[in-house]
């Protein structure tokens, strides 16, 4: 191994002290005091090395290692370190300590590469403080401005301008945070998996191949508030009965795709919500995945199909309000080679597999070519205390960016 | 016919106006001061007449009309005044103007009968103030006793014993409200539907043969949180996927029972609930009703078994909480007869049928041999501000007790 399994441990349990929450798991928001000291410890690691460290006007930390050809564009590796309100150690550290541990291990060995390498460390990917996910890859990628930072604001009315402005920053401009296509090479990133996948195959890592397309949407469904002893079961229009018919099918509705693709029902509402009254409305929340948009139409197709079916001559309505539409993002088949035979020259196990979460990665591929590596998380947990991957098998994915930073880099 | 609708219409109308509810509908609550202003005019229209004007420490209000036989049991006729929140005009009134319109019309043509005759008005039947229903009926019946009155309170924190105080009645005496069989020879109550059956047919009048039995229990079903994006399909525990599966079919359990059973899901709902998590638990209330124990048995073994069908060898685990276990109540027979002949000499449509709802006559059953009519609901709908039944169907359904009481009370 290159990389050190007790720097890495260490990293992430300084990172977890860097915490707001008194109620279990970590808490980190962007911009806040914990940001400033997970901030302060990121530098004092990378101080010891021989890298330029600078930040841009989204908050996101950059260490550049320069390369052996000057008019290189540059190879970005990392993550963001920001977390959701009581979540883990991993998401977002892991793929942080991921790019430090590699800048020390090149430096421990003295590689020089021919391409230029950059640390990257972004905050607010969750959108936990201000609702604004994946805001220091949208930043690169030129999708953020100053209005935009203006109008999001945390839970005390602190706007995302001026808590920047607290901070240090200049918020006017943002805009310069964007990254240029020609300037950058790849952007690669670790990430724990949150799943249960890789753990429930034994393997050590996931390659990402696509990260998916998600189309969210909200279903009402309205009928009448009937009495539940008085209406006979022929003369009532039940939203939940229609809601319910359209919701039992949908776990099927992904299955002949065989792709991959998943569909979730987490929300559903009805009102009044009284055990003697018929549901006169019905609400639920459709979130679709899959690598493949014909796929996400097809499972949407049998949801509204479904509803017609059910409400057809009826006295039940229905109405569909879309939430989020995101398309699949493809990653870079060379990368994703070039992944697959540093696995197989170190011997670790992996399958190819698809990213059912948002990530920085997915929002780069608007600026460059991306590759996204997977780590297992323990019994599929995230975003929760239990959060957790062996340091050893973080150490492994860790180990492979390595080698592949030694290929893509052109190390010498 | 014997009744006039100008006086149910204004009855009715003068009632409606003790009215707290600012925004819409008819909210006259138990031991208020719109109680109070019912009661007042209730008892200025009951001193017009040849009768003895009494209240029970329920806070029924009762007139008795003498009989010819001093020794003869009371035939007891009316319901309640108090309403729900947002209420309508009907749901209660309708049957304590039909008691007061036949009290003025058996004067008016100087009628008089063997067995006395009582008028009853009621008040918490909708349990709205104290969440303690039915209960001038269950004083009647010896279910009440001193204690309840002081554990039962209104939002405000007042005991039933303490308003009951307030209105200058003796709670502590509340056990004396209780009649003795041998005391009442009958209870008959008018109540509008509350349901579209009548309608529905055209019908002047239902005749209840079954007050229904209600079977209501909530059920858990547990899973587990996770990730709508990472977690495949086949490795959920999707506690909404089980729900929604059973809830499905719920609407069509009761149609084999071919006898009016219905059952209906009024409450679901799910945890942690966001769009982007499978749901960790659904909660959803069964509630079952039918004149046949059989057949509430029959729909709720059906549910029990789909759940275990869907619950076996997964993850996903149930438990079932009773919350209300009441039994079907049959009519009298010679009652519904007397009905039924004194509309078809009337020439009124009518037919059979079950209550859906509970009332004050289920609880009298206890007490008395009981009677009830139904008179029809505007579109089904009651609780509500459109509540409505036209003046000229009440007068029908009074006509019809009017006539019934002239038979079973012996009149001369």
């Amino acid at each position: 191994m290159n990389t050190k399994v007790d720097r890495i441990k260490k990293d992430i349990e300084e990172l977890a002290k860097f915490n707001s929450s008194n109620d279990g798991g970590l808490t980190r928001f962007s911009l806040t005091e914990e940001d400033r000291m997970a901030r302060k410890y990121l530098k004092e690691q990378l101080e010891k090395l021989d890298v330029k460290i600078y930040e841009d006007n989204a908050g996101t930390i950059f260490a550049r290692r320069e390369g052996t050809d000057p008019d290189a564009p540059v190879i970005m590796i990392g993550s963001h370190f920001d977390s959701v309100k009581n979540g883990g150690n991993f998401d977002g550290p892991a793929g942080v300590i991921m790019a430090l541990e590699i800048f020390r291990a090149l430096e421990d060995n003295k590689v020089k590469t021919r391409y230029p390498l950059e640390f990257v460390a972004m905050i607010e990917e969750e959108g936990g403080r201000f609702g604004s996910g994946v805001f220091g890859s949208r930043a690169m990628a030129g999708l953020v401005d100053f209005e935009q930072l203006e109008r999001n604001k945390d839970k005390d009315g602190i706007s995302m301008a001026q808590a920047f402005r607290d901070f240090g920053f200049e918020p006017e401009k943002i805009a310069e945070a964007k990254r240029n296509r020609e300037d950058v090479k790849a952007f690669i990133e670790l990430h724990i998996e949150q799943g249960p996948i890789l753990e429930n195959e034994g393997k050590d890592l996931g390659i990402v191949d696509f990260i998916v397309g998600i189309n969210e949407f909200k279903v009402q469904v309205n009928g009448r508030p009937d009495h539940a002893g008085t209406t006979p079961m022929d003369m009532r229009a039940d939203a939940l009965g229609v809601a319910s018919k359209v919701v039992a099918e949908i776990d099927s509705y992904p299955v002949p795709e065989n792709n991959g693709t998943v569909a979730t029902v987490g929300v559903l509402e009805i009102k009044p919500g009284a055990a003697n009254i018929v549901p006169a409305q019905a609400i639920f929340t459709v979130d679709i995945r899959s690598k493949d948009e014909a796929s996400i139409s097809n499972v949407k197709k049998k949801i509204l199909d479904k509803l017609d079916a059910l409400t057809k001559d009826t006295d039940v309505t229905y109405t569909v309000t879309e939430m989020l539409d995101v398309k699949p993002v493809k990653m870079n088949e060379e990368m994703v080679e070039l992944f697959r035979e540093s696995a197989e020259g170190k011997g670790f196990s992996y399958r190819h597999m698809l990213s059912g979460a948002g990530h920085d990665a997915m929002v780069m591929a608007a600026v460059t070519e991306v590759g996204l590596i997977f780590v297992p998380s323990k019994d599929g947990r995230s975003h929760c205390k239990e959060e957790w991957t062996d340091y050893d098998q973080l150490q492994k994915g860790i180990e492979l960016i390595y080698d592949t930073i030694l290929k893509l880099g052109e190390a010498k």
